[in-house]
Parts: C-alpha cells; structure tokens; sequence
C-alpha cells in the first residue's frame, strides 16, 4: 500500500480514501500498525475540526439528537463526521452506529461521513483506533466531528480524551428526582442537554433542566469554564428546536478556551495521554504474536500444574521473550 | 542474599526469615525481583493453608472480627497469618493494618503473624505482592491465612484470585433493606457474615441476616457451591459468639470443594492468573527504568508540540526499545 498517496487522497477529500484509511487504523496486524502510524503522521497539523463528545444512555434519543444536530451544520455548511466508541462492541462485535438507517437522512447528506465503531477486544483498543479515525477526520477536512458513546461504565472517560466538548444528553426525569447520572460524568460534561422537550414531556423536561442546572451550580467550577459553563439546555430533536442554541453555547465556550489557552493545552495533555497508551498497548500486543503464545501457553499449564511459581515461570518467560522469541513471530 | 538459605529458614518457621521474605517479595528492584521469583519457586508444593478472603467497609467490626476469630483458631492450635490488600495504601503509602494495635492480642500471640498492606503505586502492584506474601506464609506452614480488604472497588475481585473461600463481613442495616452491596461483590462472597449480633442491634442483626438469606437464594447456584452455599451467618466479635459456626461452615464447605476437584482446579486457575499479570507486569515495568523514561519524557514533548502524531511516536519509542535501549539501564 502507498501510505503517501492514500495520505495525499485522504487530504483531498476523497471519501473512500477516508474509509480505506480508517480501516486501516482499525487492524491490529503489526505491519498494519505501522503504517497506520506514518499514515496519522502525515496528516496536516494545522487543520482541526471542533470534536465534540456526546454521551447518554439508550433511549435517550441520541440517533435522532445526531441526525437533527447534524442536518442543522450541513445546512450550514459544514461537514460533519459521526464515529462512535462503543464499549459493547468490544465483546459483541456489534455497533450502536453499524445501523446507518438510524441516521437515514444523514448518512445520505454528502457533507457527512458517519462511521460505525471499531470491534476490538477490549475498550482500550476501540477508543484508541477512534481517536485515529478522529485525527483522520481531521485532516479530510471535516469541520465537526462528533463521537458517540453509551452512557455506561469507562467510555465517557475515554471519550473525553480525544474530545474538545463534552455532551450529556437525558431524557425528562418521570419523578422529582435526578437519573442516577454519575458524578464522574457530570465532572466531565460541558453542557447537559435534555432531549424530548416535546409534547406530553415538555413539562417533565422544564423541571429536570432546571434540576439539572441547580445540580451543575454545586459543583466546583473548572478552571477550563467560562462564566455560566457547564451548563444545562433544552431541546427537541424531534420537532428541531434549541439545537442552535446548543451549537452557540459550543462556540462560545470553544472561543474562550481557545482565546484562553485551554484548546491547546487540553490538545497537547490528549496526545500525551494517547502516546502512552499506544506505547503500553504495543508492549503488550507482543504476547499476541504466535509463537508468543504459545510459549506463554506452555508455562501456564507448568503454572497450573503447581511445577512452577507464577512469579518464577513470569521471570522465565520475559527471559524468553529477551532472547528473540517475540522476533520468531 | 542466600535465597536457598532464606527459602529454608522461612519453611522451618523461622520468623525473621518471613518477614525478610515477604520484604523481598514487596520490593519493586528488578534484581529484587528475579531473587523473589527464586524464592517463591522454593517453596514446597505441598504444603497448603485455607486460605479465607474477608471484606467489608470501615466500620462493620473487621478488626475485631480478624482478632476474636484468629484467637479462636490458634486457640485450637492452628497457626494463622493475616494479611492485607489495600488499595488506599496504592496511594496515600498508609494501612489498613499498619496498626497492630488494633489487633492487640492477635498481634502478640505467637501463633499469629500479622502482616500490613504492600505500599504500591498501585492495585495491581499491592495484590501481586499480597499474593506472593500468601505463598510464603503458606510454604512457613501457617493453616490458615485471612486476607483483609476494604469493600470498595476491585480488591474483592483481586482478593477473590489468591482466596480458597471468601466471607463478607456486614453490619446490621439500620432500615429495612439491603446495603448497597454490589451484585460482584455477593457473587464472590461463600458466607455472608452479619457482625454486631449483640445488644441494641441484635433484632436488627437477625433481620438482616434474614433478608441476605433471601437474597442469596435469588442468585443463580455456582457449581462450586454444596447445598446450602452461599450462606449468611450472624456473629457478635465482641461476645464472641457464631464463630465457631462460621469456621464450621469454612470447613465443611472446603471439604466439599476439595472432594470435588473444584479445590484443586480454582488454585490451577489462580496460578494462571497471577502467571498472566506477572507477565504483563514485567512488560510494563521496562517502562520505569530511568533512560527508558527519559526517552519516553523526550517523545512525549514532541507529541504535545505537535510534531508528532501519538501512534508515529509510540512506534518510533517501540524501535528504540527494540534496539536495546532498556538494556542501557
């Protein structure tokens, strides 16, 4: 594969160089690996989108937040990107975008590029292979890139790492009380946002923002909030309304932390963050290697049948590994 | 250090020579290491402890819990070691058990030895040294070990891997419905023990222990469970009473197990375990050595500049490792 002229394609717009290029960075095979990395290192360094991250859990509405949310920016001009990190997809190895009939109107506007999430064993190597498909965004040009998550477990966190926003949609409470929302993920949430502001659920919607406005005043401000951030909104994704509202509060809280230093103090902590993560992933991708594992499955059956220590058969095996097995593969 | 001679003075019972050991074991020096490893490969395969797990939240009784159970056993003449793992000590470097006087009696009888909670980095690094701890403790001939966790998080589960049976310690709920405990946590625990049986709280004890009892029966049965298991048992650490019952109901569910096979392979099981994060470990460990992390330090400045993307950094990092940089260490 000629990794500079799918880079160049790539640059240019094409879509389905895009696409090859994502599907690239999702193989875990090593000689993949390193060309995926020389493919994300020629990407353009001086092109960012605004990459916002948007969380909630099923049945919030988050397919038809991101059709309308999305339709609204093409209307505008702007080209939109939708990946997602799906942490199910992990065991499944299936996907809450592999449906694009979700987003039927979307999927067809050509300013969108809507890309489902990566099966990979494990969270880790989903969220790392979207963060590659984000910097690929990037440099096709895509203005917006908005990358979806479940509202449960570590997602959200990683997430957030490769995000320059954060979204939490809800839906209106039914009681008088707020839905059990993590402090974990209010922590990182830039703006709540409560969907289904419609019809019989208007009113339910106007007390639960309210209550999550109070919530969000109790929380200790974070230095990378300007005045009235996070804050709480309201919206129908149904019947299009407070969607602009929200894209004015992005922009907004994104020119402050840009003007402020934040932007790329928050980029540059996100690549550090990602470097290691790579380094410690590619260290242990070692013991995926063939013959790899198979010493690793000999040693462990000596293990399980009390002839060794664990310790002393883990010490045999890096020795092992020091004197050229992993090169064997 | 004469490992062979440290190995026999700790399988003769020698005092000193634990405390040498399991000091050997918790030290992260890779030399260190390589003379643990030796070490715990000493050890006599035959010899083996009941082990027991014990979880619960400050202020259910533990401490009082640990003393008044030990002293029942070395009463009996058996000779009892209790161990920690403590994930608060990964970060402050303090104890759950670095007072000894909180087991006053415990701690000055001679067929006990008390041991308080590795200080590592982090939980990983606390439990693998608690489980080697366990396996020296073992090849010195103690019957039974008590390894002590708080119940937050994931030290149940890391407790769970180096345990033979495992009792969650509860206090009497003030209301009337359960306390929070986590779905994993009850899918560990062999017998659930309600502490405080005793004055004021005793019907409230009893009702608790009720509801656990009804509880328990609405999990699915584990295969490694006889009839009857898991149960929940009320006890006063205080008086005294209803230990002997849950050192009863210990025996008799071990005894099941070990008839059954399933004693045998969950220990094969563990040992694959622990053989399994040693190794990973010991990958992730060649991260601290000092021209290791100096690279890592240099790259990392490059990929927050910007002028490079995480992954083409990781990868050049991987080829530095490769061409022999961690021997320079």
């Amino acid at each position: 594969m000629d990794i500079d002229d799918l880079a160049q394609r790539v640059i240019s717009g094409e879509r389905r160089a895009l696409a090859r290029a994502i599907t690239l960075v999702e193989s875990g095979r090593p000689d993949h690996r390193a060309q995926a990395a020389k493919l994300l290192d020629a990407m353009p360094r001086d092109r960012q989108a605004l990459r916002i991250g948007l969380s909630g859990t099923p049945g919030v509405g988050k397919s038809t937040f991101i059709e309308s949310f999305g339709l609204m920016l093409t209307g505008q001009g702007l080209r939109v990107a939708v990946l997602a990190v799906d942490p199910s997809s992990a065991r499944s190895g299936g996907s809450i975008l592999g449906d694009k009939t979700r987003m039927d109107l979307l999927s067809r506007d050509p300013n969108a590029y809507i890309r489902p999430s990566p099966s990979q064993t494990h969270l880790g190597g989903v969220a790392r292979r979207t963060r590659e498909a984000v910097s690929l965004c990037e440099g096709a040009g895509f203005d917006v890139i908005l990358i979806e998550t479940v509202g449960v477990g570590q997602s959200e966190t990683v997430v957030a790492e490769m995000a320059d926003a954060f979204l939490l949609l809800l839906a209106p409470a039914g009681g008088d009380e707020l839905q059990g929302v993590k402090r974990g993920i209010m922590e990182i949430a830039d703006i709540i946002v409560i969907n289904k502001a419609d019809g019989d659920l208007k009113a339910a919607a106007t007390r639960t923002c309210a209550d999550y406005a109070g919530a969000l005043r109790l929380l200790r401000k974070r230095p990378q909030d300007p005045a009235g951030f996070p804050k709480a909104m309201m919206v129908s994704a149904l019947e299009d309304r407070g969607l602009s509202e929200v894209w004015d509060s992005l922009q907004e809280l994104v020119a402050w932390r840009r003007a402020e230093g934040f932007w790329d103090r928050t980029r540059a902590e996100q690549a550090k963050y990602w470097f290691r993560q790579d380094v410690r992933a590619a260290l242990l991708a070692q013991l995926d290697a063939p013959p790899v594992r198979a010493a690793l499955e000999d040693l462990s059956g000596q293990v399980a049948a009390g002839d060794q220590d664990p310790a002393a058969a883990a010490q045999q095996f890096l020795a092992q590994l020091r004197d050229g097995l992993a090169g064997k593969s």
